[in-house]
């Protein structure tokens, strides 16, 4: 409880843009990738088979980030995860990215997903077993 | 004044992810999309220009998005770019992904970016020049 | 017959690398989104309806590249289809990618694809139809 | 020596395209992802560190590439990375791409690249450091 999941990412040679700096929309991604990990190593089960067995999915409904300090190529993220809220229908987790080499913060994102039927891409009751699993992270 | 610049962007067939519907940080690719070629033809000079002579950019420090309704493969977006706010060193652009088809909102996000000068990667007054080139967009 | 299909393509701020050239993967995506305008405006036929109503795909089984000069931010390249070989289960498309400003040649790839039922991923005869089809852009 | 260097990737949420499969384009990513760690780990230096400090480069002037099994979400790419051909200004990798969980290869390509100094991207000969560096995994 209260804790928070730690993936880390590297910046890749083609992560930057021309200005040399993490192309804004990579940090989505690299919090997706982290989102995954979580799954993973966090909650012991893949996000893969969640989503290819269970047919569960949390697609992003809502998304606000704050860009604090450029990353670059050769930096390693760390990202911290946390979950500050879970609805009936829908969770938001919160993303940190620092450069491991400093701690400065680069971005600070949440991110609000929705749950939702894979099968038929509709809404769905976040199952019990994912509210027990994304609790370990909550903010509280 | 008080118009709006619209680009159109196809989804491609990798621009989706394992659920088929548009990867969502891949938005954020096409509001850039949108940003270059309001430069290219909104403003009559590419963004390309901007950056390798003037060394001015304008690198995002906040993001906001909604997702309303997912877009497929296939799906082409029209977005509308308007600019509601225009500071003395940042600006804020208004995105609004429609899918062509019809007329779906599927994703409506703010950008606020900061100005800067590229060779330093500091904070620096938008230029006059590119203030009265935004207000054409603004939507006042 | 014996003619080009003809696409155009921009390079984006972030399709560059740390080295502020074209990241030798993308080529290969342009080369896609080359291949799926030649669908929509080549042969009439969105790529998105053969994959989703037909169910029938071309993956990469073998591609080869020759790079042969950058392109760079804010370049166009243009990018000419012809289709050297097609099969009775395959069929190979040449991709050249100038840059339009200068007509210089910067890559030179064949990709060979398969014809796969997408229900099952398995090869299928090519069907007529886009036997005839591809033949419009044959060499020889 | 005669060695390889492993590297493993695993495949992302987006990393497919429509049809649900590592989308083609993606492996050569893989590949400098493979590349980038063979030098951090392999080398002992981080190609960051070459990049920006030494301004050697290894730009890929070909590259051919044999796609045998598709791989899918939640797939981990084990990739041998060996270097048959140390020319005075060029050099080939050897990239196979296998499935951990069941060896399959998926991906069979060969990187030829330039060595340029990238401060003005020419041509030079490959330094003799590197040329030992990469002789490790010769395939001799």
């Amino acid at each position: 409880m209260n804790g928070e999941y730690v993936a880390e990412v590297k910046v890749r040679f083609a992560d930057v843009d021309h200005a040399r700096v993490v192309y804004y929309p990579r940090y989505f991604h690299y919090f997706h990738v982290a989102f995954e990990e979580m799954f993973e190593h966090g909650f012991g089960k893949a996000y893969a088979q969640v989503v290819e067995r269970e047919h569960v999915g949390f697609p992003a409904v809502r998304t606000e980030c704050d860009y604090r300090a450029p990353a670059r190529f050769g930096d390693v993220l760390r990202i911290r995860v946390t979950c500050p809220k879970i609805g009936s229908r829908s969770l938001t987790l919160h993303y940190r990215a620092e450069r491991a080499k400093d701690g400065v913060l680069c971005a600070d994102a949440r991110v609000t997903t929705a749950c939702v039927d894979l099968r038929t891409f509709t809404s769905q009751m976040v199952p019990e077993e994912y509210r027990a699993l994304f609790a370990r992270y909550s903010e509280g």
